[in-house]
């Protein structure tokens, strides 16, 4: 078993559900009139995804998944990556598998067979830029422990988290289970919330793996005053100091905060012409770690993290277009 | 049956290759190592799309097809369109059906059920906007004289045949039935050349097709020019004068040139930022077949080509992004 004096193999090792997005610009009446939480992600089951897909226009369909998208994008700006999430072996599991592949993630993780199919998350673009996202889980459902590839967690620097994956009792389990192995390795464990309403609905669940399990935490003001029950942002962020050893809080056209022990960052935010918010934090976490995991200081790790998630704002899709590895090499 | 009596249901009726685009850019290197001929068509099997998707960038997956694209763009001008082609029951036919279906067009052909895939084109975007599009066909090769709704084809002002389609025995067949049941019913009969070497591959059997059952021709200059063996467009053009009623050619960054009897109207580009060239040529088509069975003169049929051809190649993706209605009226 790698233990903290063998150098790691992966910079990062993301765990998330794995999923092909499929994105449609509507107008605001759409929202109104299917009654969706407007800016959330809402899990749906297969006959509700059948009548929100026939409502929808014409899409384009891409690999999304957020902690997918995070490593996707540190790939992209350098960074050595693996990721675990489950798909089945159908037609969008070979997409998701082709384009994670294809942009240089590990994904060593096999195909669900015989089960649900493939993952997708119905996501509606209004025209102010802001995304609402309606996701069928499928295949993703199929991860537990046993589905956390031990040595590649045991020999990355940092295992990530993705929130949106603690929905499900086994993930739960597994989350729990890799950062076991992480810290067991003398490796470092981070999460993101995700989301508000999946805070809501586990906060019990997610204090205690907070509390107990992890060293880096990301999240936007919303989902830490969630997580924390806290009306003001101040409130959250001394709670968020007290408890793990690192937070970086992303405020939308603000920029970010970023807390470790007594020591406060703010980062400002990188210009950018607003198109599509779906990805902006994903990218944004991709950026920091993998400034973190360069060695780099918190600033330089905020300042990646917003360049990233400025370039992914500016397009439809949540995944980097243009190469920044010469923007990110020049942060130093 | 119904005759040229008879108020025809839909403006357009479409036959063509059902087709789900897989679009990355890709450096001019990329090109050049896979051997593939720029700018072009190939038909592909099996084992090179695999071989092909493993080496390409992460990709966007949209519906496709030549024809399908140009009875999307159709529709969303405001033409009443009707498509037939035939895709698998498996996830990219379900992509293709609420795309083509979504963008307002009807699609009766029924799935094909245990055989092939649907039909992939791997489209690589080299940074000067060309595409150079390898095609597997997939359930597409499963179209016959069999899959020619006769009663869509009767009441529909102008059928428009791909001729990428060309390439099989069953749909060359298809074709001469479905200008046969056009012209019984008194309706015009389009034919879109697609592809210079594709008119190479079969140039007698498409001489035979445009001199005996064609109305209406739409090429560009190279396919035109390969159809009618002449190395001049002048000549070609002089060919094409003589054996259709009416022929609309693009020229790319030049316009089109518009020719019926002895009258020939030049009509310019609409100037537009070039970022892929991909699906230039349906738009076009929608654009002079939407304005054609509106009853409009030449000019206007042109006009309309060009700036729905404009619209599409500001952007990745074959089919609309912007509503064009407004623009369309206003060229009324």
């Amino acid at each position: 078993m790698p233990d903290a004096t063998t150098p790691p193999r992966f910079d990062i090792i993301g765990i998330g559900n794995a999923i092909v997005d499929v994105v449609a610009p509507v107008p605001e009446s759409f929202i109104t009139r299917h009654a969706m939480r407007r800016g959330a992600m809402t899990l749906i089951d297969a006959a509700d995804a059948e009548r929100i897909y026939a409502a929808m226009p014409p899409g384009q369909e891409s690999s999304g998944g957020s902690v997918a998208n995070t490593c996707a994008v540190a790939a992209g700006l350098g960074a050595r990556v693996a990721y675990l999430g489950r798909v089945a072996d159908d037609q969008l599991g070979a997409v998701f598998r082709h384009d994670i592949s294809a942009a240089g993630v590990h994904f060593p993780t096999p195909p669900l067979i015989g089960g649900a199919p493939t993952a997708r998350c119905l996501i509606l673009v209004t025209p102010d830029g802001q995304r609402t996202m309606n996701t069928y889980l499928g295949a993703c459902v199929a991860f537990g422990p046993a589905e956390v590839d031990a040595a590649a967690v045991a020999s990355s620097s940092v295992v990530y988290l993705e929130g949106y994956l603690f929905d499900e009792p086994a993930a739960q389990a597994a989350f729990r289970h890799a950062a076991a192995l992480a810290h067991a390795a003398g490796r470092q464990v981070a999460l993101s919330l995700s989301d508000s309403f999946c805070v809501d609905r586990h906060r019990a669940a997610f204090r205690d793996l907070v509390h107990g399990h992890i060293d880096i935490l990301f999240a936007n003001e919303a989902e830490l005053c969630s997580l924390y029950q806290c009306r003001e942002l101040a409130g959250a962020l001394a709670a968020a100091r007290a408890e793990v050893a690192l937070a970086a809080v992303t405020r939308g056209a603000h920029g970010s905060v970023v807390l470790r022990g007594t020591e406060t960052v703010e980062v400002a935010p990188v210009p950018a012409t607003l198109i599509d918010s779906t990805g902006a934090g994903d990218a944004y976490a991709a950026g920091f770690l993998t400034a973190l995991t360069a060695g780099r200081g918190l600033a330089s790790c905020g300042r990646l993290g917003s360049l990233a998630a400025a370039e992914v704002i500016s397009h439809y899709g949540a995944r980097l277009q243009r190469d920044l590895t010469a923007a990110a090499a020049a942060l130093g």
